[in-house]
């Protein structure tokens, strides 16, 4: 069982600034995410893209800003429970929550803040009769640990950023890498697409187009792809499959927590604390609506950062917190840092 | 008269943003400011001093924060009334605004978004009797434009870093510099101490310590002040005298202006668009109250982003304003520029 202070549903930036107005309050935070990796629709959509809108950065990459989350936070050492979906919640006698994730594991909390965007972002799956069986065993729909390709015959299936950058990325880890793609024309980054043809010209990267998987062989496991190229179908062995189609976001298994639900949001009190109509939830960020509502980065920031006085009243009823600026009182990691401006001096001059 | 959009009295860091923020919804905005420069508190107190809760900077001085906002807004080319206080509003028939500063220069817009912090900063003077009458007659509490003290004999009092870093500022560009202290001790950055003490040593800087000016003499300006040191009286010939004993923000004159008061704050309604109860005219930033409100510069930035979209429907009731990413629609500026992330390419790799 994980403990912790503020359980975080979501790992986007306004998960992520939660841990920094959490750690200020001296509470800790563990997040959990669907993705493999921290930053939510700026990491899995588009961290390549500029944002122009980020207080204070005239230009900032969505990669760049969640790089930059990750280290303001670092001093406060979040707890992360990366590639698992919440699944289901319970609230136990004392008011205090478990949250168990679809691999099972187990995180209890005074305090659930929900940050979950437009919902857990699940991978499109290509209509390939008989797929599910295959899933975990040789089949993925999105790259956790690429290690787990090294010397291996790789199919990777898509048109987009994905999987050009996978098949890429792939190229000096796998023993091959066969890319499939239903059109000639890809769509991504311009230096993208160029480095494929390279690889590709260089006998690195195996390209077949205009053609499509349709089926898959193996025992236990999957040992080919079926390719259907223009009229011809033709098998290729191979020991993984991973199309990358994109992903959704959907709402998901949230929407049955009981929390009022409106517009595939939750509603929450604006005009207080951002909390839901269960007492200990909060919902903040771009899954949450109120009146006036924009889902837009700094919002998530602002909602994040009152939630957690609230969320402090609620951990210790009895405690009065008495705010400091960051500037005068510094920044106490939980890992023994401490950052603070420096003083100035009462000096004689002679 | 100076007509605009939205009128923002106060260009701290949330009236600086709300130019950003009005201007996606190409809104135009004149910022009214009782400081010589932009940036508020953050200018005025600490430039030098590290903030930490800067969503997404680890750290960032202040004065880099107000640079950064200066910049990301430059494509929207405010404009500024600077070193006047905002005094008088008055309510037209049409339901617009006319506001009417201390120097008589007068500003109309339908929308006001007072963005006034703690208040404006007025000087604290020193108790010399007589100084009312050698206001900008060669009396000065702040420096707005340091080139009027070329070639001037210049008297400084004050034990902070304003004193010392603008006696170290003026050494290049007055006759001469005489720094006056009550004590032999300094309060400041240890680099500005150690410069002072520098320049004295070169004969650059007159040093009275520990001494006060108590009277000043001459008959239509400044002509001289009359130093107490230790037991001894003498007049020294000057052309400038600048007491730097800071500057403390008061309310002033918007206390009167009808609005809702409450803790030395601006009541409003957090739970839709921080407008006051005054219709058209807002209030953001540290200057509102409402339950649960944190005086932090990233929840006037949030404030500031939802009083814009209120203040785009008061102004044109009729349209329809759909929100578009920046990194989706790119930043159109009045000045003519256009900032837009590169689009994805669609190209053939055979
Ligand atoms: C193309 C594009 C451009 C954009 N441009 C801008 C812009 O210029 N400015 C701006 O302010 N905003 C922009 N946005 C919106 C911005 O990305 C979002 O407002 C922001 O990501 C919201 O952050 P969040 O942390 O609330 O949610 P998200 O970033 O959506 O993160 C939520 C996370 O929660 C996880 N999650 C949800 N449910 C579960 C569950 N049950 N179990 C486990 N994990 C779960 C998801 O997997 C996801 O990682 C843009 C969005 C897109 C798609
Ligand atoms: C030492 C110190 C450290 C701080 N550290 C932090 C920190 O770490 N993190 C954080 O988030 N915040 C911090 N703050 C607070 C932060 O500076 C304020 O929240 C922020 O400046 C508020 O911005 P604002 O634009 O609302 O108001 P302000 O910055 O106060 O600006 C308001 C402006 O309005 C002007 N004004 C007011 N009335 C009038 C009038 N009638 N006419 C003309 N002009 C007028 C004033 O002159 C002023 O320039 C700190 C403050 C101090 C003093």
């Amino acid at each position: 069982m994980i403990e912790t202070d503020i359980l975080i549903i979501g790992a986007g930036p306004t998960g992520l600034f939660t841990v920094f107005e959490a750690g200020l309050l001296k509470l800790k935070c563990h997040l959990i995410d669907a993705l493999p990796q921290p930053g939510g629709q700026c990491s899995e959509i588009y961290p390549k893209k500029p944002i122009y809108d980020i207080p204070a950065f005239p230009e900032v990459l969505a990669g760049d800003l969640v790089d930059n989350l990750m280290k303001q936070i670092e001093p406060f050492q979040p707890g992360f429970t990366l590639g698992e979906r919440a699944e289901t919640i319970d609230k136990l006698d004392d008011g205090t929550f478990i949250v168990t994730t679809s691999k099972g594991t187990k995180h209890h909390a005074p305090v659930v803040a929900i940050a979950g965007g437009l919902g857990s972002f699940e991978p499109r799956k290509p209509p390939i009769s008989g797929i599910d069986a295959y899933e975990d065993k040789g089949v993925s729909y999105m790259i956790r640990d690429p290690e787990v390709y090294r010397n291996k015959n790789v199919v990777i299936s898509g048109g987009g950023d994905s999987a050009l950058d996978w098949s890429i990325f792939l190229t000096d880890i796998a023993e091959s890498v066969t890319l499939i793609h239903r059109r000639n024309e890809f769509r991504g980054a311009l230096d993208s697409v160029e480095k494929v043809q390279e690889l590709k010209n260089l006998g690195k990267i195996n390209l077949v187009t205009p053609a499509e998987v349709v089926g898959l062989v193996g025992e236990d496991k999957v040992e080919g792809v079926v390719i259907k190229k223009e009229a011809e179908e033709f098998t290729l062995a191979c020991d993984a499959f991973i199309p990358l189609f994109g992903l959704a976001p959907k709402l998901g298994p949230i929407a049955d927590w009981g929390l009022e639900i409106e517009k595939n949001a939750i509603k929450v009190d604006n005009s207080l604390d951002y909390q839901t109509n269960i007492p200990g939830i909060y919902a903040i960020g771009d899954v949450n609506t109120y009146p006036g509502k924009l889902k837009l980065i700094l919002c998530g920031f602002h909602e994040a950062t009152l939630m957690c006085q609230s969320a402090f009243q609620r951990i210790y009823p009895d405690k009065r917190y008495v705010m400091k600026y960051t500037t005068v009182g510094g920044v106490e990691g939980f890992d023994g840092t401490k950052k603070e401006a420096p003083k100035a001096v009462v000096k004689a001059i002679d």
